[in-house]
């Protein structure tokens, strides 16, 4: 797919799913599987979605915002840790509903922006990266989610490492990436 | 985890999960996100949704009876391309209507066999693996199902590899495996 390609609609048709998604896995799972993480200093199914919470509240429509807004400093940088500190005491029921509200609330948003093609192509300042456009941003929350989507399959596969014996030698995803 | 604390009820906790989870990211999206490939030879979310079906219909639970009855012989091989004939015609939306469907005869099926922890320790002979146990089965089909879920996720996220521009470099996914 060519870079400057990416639809709106096509965008929003993921971001409006992840959430759904993601509780129809991971809502009322036994704990086994839901704070299971890769080793040490990877994150759990849990950890996952406070952290996706944390991009609704500050990354990706402020973001949009201040792209929009023709602010030619760079964005504020995004804090990748904020769910260890935020999402204390709360279920996970709790995370995926705040998930899903806060999404719907960014989409609404999005979808109010009213953005044109010569929209997309506006550029602003990421504090590491430089120079991105709109439409990169919002082709990076729909990779964002997917990553995140795939990171807790990897994660959840992995408790049951040893328990699948030779069928292991199958089993790709038991042997992917930690992180 | 030990390769033999596999618990029946955490298992099935995945198990019934994963039809939801993948109506939920996959229903009604647009053609480009669900026909895509990692490139030849690899495939599309709308494949994936037939192999899963064929799985039901004649991996896990043929295998589970075969190795519950007895049979000392191999079990029948997986025809792992079925889905390319099987799946003609049909769409999307009633590929996963069969899979949901399927998928709850068979964890019906599975709680009407009352295993018990010594028939989790029975043993069947797999056709190029050798000998496994049932237990290692029902491990299996856990993760085959979240392999799968993160194949999708990975498929549909490379899409978008270009059009992320320099967030491609945190965007790990992008450069994962293709299968």
């Amino acid at each position: 797919m060519r870079g400057d390609s990416l639809r709106l609609d096509d965008a929003m048709a993921i971001l409006e799913r992840t959430p759904a998604s993601l509780t129809a896995l991971l809502r009322d799972l036994p704990e086994r599987w839901v704070q299971a993480t890769e080793g040490a200093g990877t994150w759990s199914p849990y950890d996952v979605i406070g952290h996706l919470i944390h991009g609704e509240r500050t990354d990706w429509i402020p973001r949009a915002r201040h792209i929009m807004a023709g602010d030619p400093r760079p964005f504020e940088p995004f804090d990748r840790t904020a769910q260890f500190t935020n999402s204390q005491d709360k279920s996970l029921g709790e995370l995926l509903a705040t998930f899903a509200e806060l999404r719907q609330e960014n989409l609404t948003t999005l979808s109010e922006m009213n953005l044109t093609n010569q929209d997309l192509s506006r550029r602003g300042m990421h504090p590491e990266l430089g120079q991105v456009t709109l439409r990169q941003l919002l082709a990076t929350w729909v990779v964002h989610d997917l990553d995140h989507v795939g990171q807790i399959a990897r994660t959840m596969a992995k408790v049951y490492s040893e328990s699948t014996g030779p069928w292991s030698a199958y089993l790709s995803i038991l042997r992917d990436r930690q992180r």
